[in-house]
């Protein structure tokens, strides 16, 4: 292998019952010229079986997966499961630590990083990590993210629309299982090398989630996104006994956006005053909020108009807001035939 | 007067109509030696009667007061009132523009620089234009808060137990007339130098708030906030017709939170999950969150019990906590006759 | 396509009449998950014709090249030319809005970061757009520098000399339609990556500028940064009249600067004392300034030598200077027949 | 002296000849626990006589001081005088390293720092060295200033208007000694604690300047600095031989300022390009200059008018402007015999 | 009381027995608006007799006073003990936590903080608590030093000396009891505002230290300071039993730097490269390290010569030095009974 | 060549005498767009013979090289060698100046840089001319290092296990001549890219060392380090006389430390506290530290064992230590024959 990764583990993967280890990356800074990034990783196996691989803290200001993972690894006893489950509740460590979307190490976004090269600066070479050592052994894919400071999101299980039909299918499945009051379905707008991508490409079936944001986060999102895991290790047969909660909740509204125009961004800077809230259908050329200019405030503050209807299903939860940020994201309901492509 | 403050403004606080103007604080930067820092000023006024006083903006994280008071400034007629209504929409200028509690200039809690110095750097320096300039113009002065970027809170209007039983009631009566969800009675814990403060010791009706914080900041808080001071003004006679919707709203419910142990600090640093949310009725001793060390996943999370019993009035709206940091307020319903003291 | 960019935009390049709008460059940042860096772009288009691409800001301290773009995108009508003028007025947008060299996001010099490649950081992805999208537009390419924030420039159109003949006399033509008092002959010293070599290297007819720098920005530099402008759009036949100040303006001196030796650096840190101005004629061996050093007020300053000879055609403008840093630039008077290599 | 200062001298202030030496003040830091702020100090004495006090960097950013006084205290000779004078050529040493019109150390204006107090952090407790132990012992003090990096000026003399006839009178005649183009009569709009305040309140006959700019720091600015400097200290009878240079020069003009209206500011923040220049007679409303809004390209720039009529005496050379900057300061001829209040 | 202490704790002075608790200091960031800066603070205590007051960490990059106060609070049982010890390993906690000798919240060095006042920022906050609040308790102060990031240190026990003849023959008594290696006998050279000087104001019998440095922190400090304040709290009969080493180690040698030439300051910037070392005995005039300029390789380094005579009690540690930095201190020994001022 | 550096020289490598000149490496920053970083260099050369190439300051926070090789630069006398000694002092010049052990420029450890690219940022810049202009010319090549910031060692020359065994046998030649306490084998554990890694796989003889730390930077380090440079280059036949320190000291032990075990990191943040010092002969799970929690001053310290035997190599010089950062080497003493692989 022309590119091995400088990062080691003190897991073993093929071993059966519970590990708590680290992934040891090598890092040099100006406090310490020899260290490790430790990133904590748990693998609980019982036996041959499926193998799902979950994923927390891939943005640092995103913490659902954080704690239901930090929890699902301390409760999750072997003899519960079948196959194996790999939990890495913190992948970008140093954001968690930090409490920022991106690294603050290298100032680069993880799930933007993806395959990685062993070369790159820490993000990347852990990224290269999880493409080559990680994801080579996992069925199932669950990569939990959420809005983290920026946007107050409608709980969603998400995915691309995959021209593989059958991925696409048995993906759909399993978000159906999570039981999340919505699945969203997206096509990326701002370039490649995401996380869910890479293991979309790979075949394996994978979800990535919007559980709420910093803002939501609480007994409510958590909530949904720890029975959601749960449910989803149920459906892949790896839990064994169905999860107390599992037949509870609705089922999931597939919604989608799917268009540039869906992604409505400042057009200037200001203080952004919602005037629709999320879930509210919205008409086309509505004005969902305000911009109001710090700097002149005796003029009326400029109008955000949607350029597509649908139902409200992000805004921006940071009423300062500069030019070119997200203020709002309109999705439309799909018939779920439909999303055969 | 010997400490004349070096502030100047266009704006001329005996005149008939509406003004739009600023406080020109003299600053000198490394960009600009002589700058003035302009903070938004609005004066209305139809002839005599009392003076309205309204803040906003004195912690830079708390856009409720900004939001309402902009659209306050620009949508109230001087035919409209009696008397005169001042507006400082973004008291802490610099503040509001970067988002940030504290001062970016000189660091400084604006709500602890009270009285202030013109000798001061320029959050004190304002402070002191407000106490020896503006507060001696009003009758009724309102200092819109939230919980700002770290806490969420029931909405509420708030005030201290003053020693002065006819001022209390005064603002007693004021605070209803809000017709917020809550009315708060709170006692100093951190230190002097609040601006409600400096207005109560001079005598004035004075009500501060926490509508909300930036995780809840929407539709709703923006229109209790809204609402509530057009039903002030009302009931100050200032507003000459009730505001539409004036009549309607539930009465507040009473609470206080007066003792050192209904304020719970985080005892370490880690990863809040909470396990109660707010409204929720706390018995003492109940775990109303856990703290997970981002170092130790394999430890359990510390349990955070509470020392009070009440309501769950606030608690920390960021997951990343470090010690010392307030995770949660109790507060107990006041019989309204014993807030007499 | 196997690089497509990731940035996107508004305006059609094909559409006649005149449009505002931005290149939407995609970025993530830890106050926004999802946002777009908007560059403004403007395009006026009348029919058939040649195409004139024009950029300001590729630094984000030289301000001749926005100003100077910006009016013209507002003054120039449709009917007044023929063919095409796209106007890019803040290439480096983040840089502009610092008032900074470098981009303040990811620390890059966008005029070495050509060809660039859309998995760059952002400004060698904005390059990528600029040579794979609108050079390629181009019939006729100008890039507006000037010396920025650290040194004095005496009024140039510049270029380098290039092996191709009939490309180098057709520039030399644009240059001299220009009007600007130099004509500057580079050629790097310094790495490649410029903007204006990657245009050249296509065959675009490229015309670069030093229109002074942030200590003589003004009336003088902007009115023959615009007025060059306008002779050079009429000179390629996009600009249908004759622009009214046309006509005016002295033949352009054709000057040259291309032995390592013409650029003089620091030798220590210090206080930079100029003894000679722009425009001086200088000897092999002048002392054209001093250095004083701030740690040693008793020891006589560093004489500073020039090590050819020539017309002193730039200087550093800040007084204190790092080692290394340029202090000056001597050019000599070329024949404008040696001007074909 | 209960407010002794902590800073000590290795110059003895009452020693004929000359003495190189330094001001040190104690500091502790993060990379020294112990260590002292070098601020040079020179002194040269010939016997009995009058002391001048001469000032550099008391803004970081401002270096005409800084190079005439050390060339001053290089070239000066004992023997060429009568008296002393005393140099401080780079009061704010920390400033000046960091070529920042604040002190880098403790963010302080120095020229608000007076009279300072022992107490201070490092920017106050030099100037209450200064105030205690260094101006008591001067006839004449100079404190050379400039525009810094901000401000084009056109070069001036200045100092207030004086309650004290006499000591007016002399200051006019000294100023008029210098031979720089204008005298600038200005009054404080921007608080309380200059060195020339606190000298002049002190009954010395003292001058400040405004010598150029960073931006026109050069030759000529040098020159009439360092011209002036030995014509002045010629006039006092300290300089015993009339300075070769001291006769040249036309007489200078006295111009005033006093009004709030005098010094505009910008409305908004934008890029600034002036349409007039230094030393232009402006009429009262006139457009000198334009704001052009980087979020909004297409709309017009916002044009500056003055409210106040004469000469253009300073204008802003960076063109990134926020709010509130100084863009122009307007000043009039004054008669003088009018300068006698 | 006019200035009472807004900080609290939940320890009580007076009751038996061993506590671990905080002194709580309330403080208000961007990332929680209500906070407690929480410092450890351990009171053992066992009925009537003589208090002890242990301080480490007043500098945040001196750790052998928390290492050593640490241990002993874990370590001290109150029945090995009569009257009271009460311990604050880490004075200056958010310098801890950082690591460097000032607050990383408001710049200021502690030991130049005292008496501090309420409305401080938290380090003279903190101050104003142990001057106003701890100090009245205590019979014995001690306050751990060591020469922190900068300064090797021969180690020892140190004080000013008093005016005040017993109450210096307590200390001297009670230095000789902690048998470090030297005694050693300062004036505060860098002003006024320290721990141990406002504790000598009010008569405690104090004792400051210098043991050793950040980079001689090791197992010999560490039990030089350890078995020191044993063997102290022994002597003054709190700690009932004779520590198990107290009778071990030679008699301390008393030294003395009383001069301002026994600092030497670095000239110039540079690399310093000792030539002698800690203990050495150094003649005046001898060259004890140079200083290798950055910038000018070939010109030979500036050799350091002593200006005083003795041993060489410290010197810089860090290489890289800054003009005004201490390079050495010189002391000299003094006769015991010269002591007696 | 495709990928000429753009970095130039003013020194002539096939000159005969002492050269001192400057790498000049091209950069363009906000205070100087066209500037370059000068890093020394110094060439002497009599006639034929071997060449030695010696780096000081790879790591900019380890100063052993720099003063070693400025002090020999300026002591060695052409006519002293034969052949060739090529010096960089300050080969990361950057760091050396900010003393850290990372480029402030572009955060990039230059021992992680080789072989470096045109292209890459000034770090690569650098390491790219290393490996392409000067470790062509040479035949031996030292790389001086030493523990830097953050970790004591044992003085050691140290090479990896090479497979090519003539190689290594003239390296451990090489070795031995310097005279060190130790010879350290050590095997990559943190990735490639190492400065003597890229010699010794270009066949030189190539010498690294850890010469000590800051914390022991002192007169006996710089002694073993400067004998040694001299013995080695006497050993190589180009120094012509042996040095007269060189037959000094005993021979060097050969140890090694091949195991990720043999590095311990530490398990959680805190305040380290040794119990071990340097040279102590440690057993497999020995206690050789302590790691205080900061937070939990109640709560004992955690221990940290070793995993490996063997003799204390090196250990943390920082008391405070973050998660992951190392705390202790490990080494074993080697038999020399077993040296040959």
């Amino acid at each position: 292998m022309p590119h091995a990764s400088p990062i080691t583990t003190d897991v073993d993967f093929a071993r059966d019952g519970k590990q708590f280890g680290h992934l040891a990356v090598p890092q040099s800074t100006n406090s310490a010229g020899w260290a490790k990034c430790l990133v904590p990783i748990t693998v609980i196996r019982n036996g041959d079986g499926p193998t799902a691989l979950l994923f927390g803290g891939n943005h640092g200001d995103e913490f659902e997966g954080p704690v239901t993972l930090l929890n699902l690894a301390r409760r999750l006893r072997p003899e519960q499961i079948r196959g194996r489950v790999i939990m890495v509740p913190m992948l970008n460590r140093p954001a968690i630590a930090a409490g920022t979307r991106l690294s603050p190490i290298d100032g680069v976004n993880m799930n933007r990083a993806f395959p990685g090269h062993p070369g790159d600066t820490i993000t990347g070479m852990i990224a290269h990590y999880v493409s080559s050592n990680l994801l080579p052994l996992a069925d199932l894919v669950i990569d939990i993210h959420s809005g983290g400071s920026s946007m107050h999101m409608l709980p969603s299980v998400n995915m691309h629309r995959l021209e593989n039909q059958p991925q696409m299918e048995r993906m759909l499945e399993a978000a159906h299982a999570w039981r999340a009051p919505y699945i969203f379905l997206y096509r990326d707008v701002a370039g490649a090398g995401l996380l869910p991508s890479h293991a979309e490409q790979m075949g394996k079936v994978t979800l990535g989630t919007e559980m709420g944001s910093k803002a939501q986060f609480g007994v409510e999102t958590l909530g949904i996104t720890s029975r959601g895991v749960d449910n989803v290790l149920h459906w892949a047969e790896i839990l064994v006994e169905p999860p107390p909660t599992g037949g509870s909740g609705a089922a999931s509204q597939v919604v989608e956006a799917g268009d540039e125009s869906d992604y409505l961004m400042a057009p200037t800077s200001g203080i952004f005053e919602p005037l629709q809230e999320l879930g509210d259908q919205i008409v086309r050329g509505q004005v969902i909020g305000r911009l109001h200019d710090i700097e002149r405030p005796q003029q009326p503050p400029e109008e955000i108009r949607t350029e597509s209807a649908g139902i409200l299903f992000a805004r921006r939860s940071v009423p300062l807001t500069a030019q070119g940020e997200c203020l709002a994201v309109i999705t439309r309901v799909v018939d779920p035939v439909s999303t055969k492509s």
